[in-house]
Formats: structure tokens, sequence, C-alpha cells
């Protein structure tokens, strides 16, 4: 199945980009009368057939339309310290887009190694994980931000830290009720500094455990990732 | 805190091998007195002091030794056809160590595009996961077998196949008791062939359903490992 996604689609005649249409015609050779999938990235999935076939704009006449598709009953926000290497924060978007995440706040700590990321080439492994996986909801990949910051956004929903300091932690499952809003923060390589994790708790954030082995930052996110989508399943 | 794997430790007097010697020695530039700590790999976790320093033998005292440290109360045995990136393979491993596994087998299946993988590269990247989450069991890795020889094995315990074909599937939680043995199968880019889920159905293989979503290979066997170590937090 050939997957495009196509977030400003408006009405049943659509004209894939020049990107997007150099992908169609050279690299998949697809030929007029072949039938595609889009994907808007707000949860419409569609079929559409190729009706013209334009080197740098092919066109396309929508078959089927599916809204709300693979409609989420929960919202997963995660804001992550990014890796010192960067690779383990694009692994991390790649996985949490498959198993399911809607939106990623990369949050700069006192502890933080990388403090810069280019948000365009996370956004890009998103939007492949999102066409390979047929999410039709794309995650929100919100700027960067220091962790001061983020914690002055005063969010709602469940608000928990991960960290690996002594104290009272529960897992997420005991933590939150289902089929709500979480936010999850995980810290960098060297965990969150005491003074980050005070303010967190200041700030309505409850200290969790996700088991009991050492994990990596992106190991962390995920299984914070898997855990709320399994508690909502 | 710095770890070193030591498999062969038989005694309170320990000579780190050439390589780790070195790492010791001209990496990490530790000196006469300096403490460190061994994994074994079977359990064993032990704070040991450097009595000398040499370029190709570091020796050291063991102070203190704890055994079944970090003791799992199941046993996992993931069979997953290589992927066509190996890198994907090695990443699965790495997480699946931190996160919990005992036991691996690389499958060669109908539609595996890979059909050899480099044991001792692979070992490796479990051999450093188990240095840096403290694990202090090895994962075991199996020779690379096919599909066929595999199911052939007759293995005891919960044993289940992950596909994407059609046909009633559950959760590995409502499939499984906790606290035992497991086998989950996960099949290549591609999915398992009708032939080898039948076969697999015909040997006691129960299919199961990892979520709602489109996984990779790798990340429907980290889901898999996910789901088996929290059912038995």
């Amino acid at each position: 199945m050939h997957v495009f996604y196509t977030p400003d689609i408006a009405s049943d005649l659509y004209t894939l980009n020049e990107e997007e249409s150099r992908h169609c015609s050279k690299v998949l050779r697809l030929i007029k009368g072949d039938i595609i999938h889009l994907i808007d990235g707000k949860g419409g999935f569609y079929k559409a057939e190729i009706t013209e076939v334009g080197k740098k704009n092919v066109q396309l006449q929508v078959l089927e339309t599916q809204l709300e598709y693979g409609k989420r009953n929960h919202h997963l926000h995660i804001a992550i310290a990014p890796t010192k290497n960067i690779d383990r924060l694009e692994w991390f978007l790649e996985k949490a887009t498959e198993i399911g995440i809607d939106e990623i706040t990369p949050i700069i700590c006192d502890r933080s190694e990388r403090k810069i990321v280019k948000e365009d080439r996370l956004e890009k492994v998103i939007t492949s994980a999102v066409k390979q996986s047929l999410t039709a909801y794309h995650p929100k990949l919100n700027p960067t931000i220091t962790y001061q910051n983020f914690i002055k956004q005063n969010l709602q929903g469940n608000k928990m830290i991960a960290h690996c300091m002594e104290g009272d932690k529960v897992p997420i499952s005991k933590n939150a009720a289902t089929q709500q809003s979480y936010t999850i923060l995980i810290g960098p390589e060297g965990d969150f500094s005491p003074e980050e994790l005070h303010i967190a708790l200041q700030n309505g954030y409850k200290p969790v455990t996700l088991g009991n082995t050492r994990l990596r930052t992106e190991t962390a996110a995920l299984a914070a990732c898997f855990e709320v989508n399994y508690i909502n399943r």
C-alpha cells in the first residue's frame, strides 16, 4: 500500500506537492488509474485514484474518505530531554509514533548536554513513521523549551515525572485513571536535578517508576508511552 | 559507577582480561585502590577494589558479593526474524536487555530478506546494554535457526505468535498467567507466511495482538517484551 502525507487536503480533488509527485511518478513509477492512500495527520484516511501524472504535479481523485481513523481514547504528551546522541531521540519519536503518542516537547534540563535540536529533522522522522504505521493522527512536536518554562505552563490532566532519585514512586497505572490526558516528564542522561524534581512536585507532578531496571532516557520515554497506551487499550 | 563484565569470575581474586584491563587503566585511568563493580551475567553483582594495575592485567580483590541480583520472576524468550537493516535488530537487543529479557533466538522465515546475522556482534550489543543497565543476568543469544527448526523444538510454557493476518487474537496479558515461561514469535517485514502461522498453531502457539497500530518487526518485539515484563511486575 502506497501512503502519502497530505496535511492540506481540502476536497475530493488533490494535487501532490512537487516532492511527493516526484516520489510517486519517478520512484514508485505509479501511473494514471493507480490507487494510493492519503493521510492528513488529523485523523483523515483517504483512498484516491491517480487521474493525471506530471513530473511535478500528480493529480488525484479521492474515492473514499474515513474521518477519525484510529481515533485515540486518551491524550499522551511526553516532555523529554533531548539525548546527547540525537539518534536516540529520533528513535524514540519513530517508536512512540508507531505505538501511539499525541504530543512531544523537547525540554532543556539542568543536566542536558544537548541544548539544541533540529525540529524540522525530528518532524520528518515523525512523518515517515506516521506513513509507515498508518497513523492518521500526526503527533504534534512542540518547540524546544527550558524545563522551567515547560513547568510554568501549568498543564491540566495527569502530570507525572519519571526520575531515578530516592523517594516514593508508583507505576503510571496506579497513578492515573484511563481515557484521560497525561503529561510525563523524562529527564536527560544523569537524571533531573533535585531542584527540578522539587519544582515538579510543587506543580502537581507525581513521581512515577517505570520498573526496576535502569533505563536510558529514550527507553524510559518509550516505556512510559507503552504503559499509557497499554492501560488505555 | 564503573562496571565490568566478568563472566568467568570464580573467586575473590580476579584479573581483568587484556581488553578490559586496557580500558580500566588507559581509558578510565583508574588506579590502585579504586573501587569498581563487576557483573558475571549469571546474577552475580560484585564490588571490587583494584589491587594492582598492569597495562594488560588489572588485578582485583572482591569486597562484596550479591548473588541473584535483580533475579527475574519469569522467563521470556523471543524468537525474532532478523530485520533487513540489522541496526533495528541490534536496537531491539539493547532495549530488550534494558527492560528485561532472558533468551533471544534469531529465526529465518519464509519472507526473511536477511538470512545471515553476525552473532558475535549482536552478543557485544547485549553485553554493553547489560553493563549500562546494571543487569546482572546476561540474556542468552541462541544461534540463528530456521523457523521450521525452531518450532520443532517443542518448547514448554506459554507459546505465542504475533502476526498481522486476519483471525482471532488476544493480548498477551489475556493469554498468559504471570510468573511463567513465555516464548513469543515475531515475524519479518512482510509478516509470517500463512503456512508458518498454520504450523505454529498446530504446535500450540496462540495468536496474540500487540495493539491496534501497525508495528515494525523490532517495535513489535519490544512491545511484547514490555507487556510480559509489565504483567510480571
